[in-house]
């Protein structure tokens, strides 16, 4: 299994925590991403595209929290990598929690 | 105004951030607190009367972090301090955030 691999990994959805999604989420620049992220409601999103106002290493570090709590997927293309938020799987699990959220953060 | 009343500082309801009720939320303890309040049902609950698996001063700065992110209320009953939920501020604010999060806490 490469690197790659490795720093990718995912929890699956019987494994994804309420207290880690909302500790993800419990932070301004995570949920500015998640915001966009929702709103652009496309497949997905390549990570550069979507702007926020921090370092690349900070955010490095803030897709790493949202993606290993479960709440964005994030897929190699090329040079790029590609977000998509879980909704399905948080809908699922958790449903009203992610639109009650997405509601709130404007 | 006494120590007290400081000590027990709630935010107004227009006060209230998502980042910190969320903040408040993302921990086990703390869910379990505001589980058996909801769960409780009455007008407030003695804060003795929920058993926490933690030191008296560590259920303390649980308390606080709950009150002063605007998710319980706390007020002085002879030596006692009763906890409220504050659902109707949070049913207010973030409709459905409560009750997909109560309901996933099990």
């Amino acid at each position: 299994m490469s690197v790659m691999t490795d720093s990718l990994a995912h929890p699956a959805r019987s494994e994804i925590r309420i207290e880690s999604v909302l500790h993800a989420l419990a932070d301004p620049v995570r949920l500015l991403f998640v915001r966009e992220l929702a709103r652009c409601g496309c497949e997905g999103a390549p990570c550069g595209s979507i702007e926020l106002p921090v370092t690349k290493s900070t955010r490095t570090h803030h897709l790493r929290i949202l993606r290993e709590a479960g709440v964005i997927s994030m897929r190699p293309e090329g040079t790029a990598r590609i977000s998509t938020l879980r909704r399905e799987d948080l809908d699922t699990l958790y449903p009203g929690l992610l639109d009650s959220i997405l509601t709130a953060a404007h």
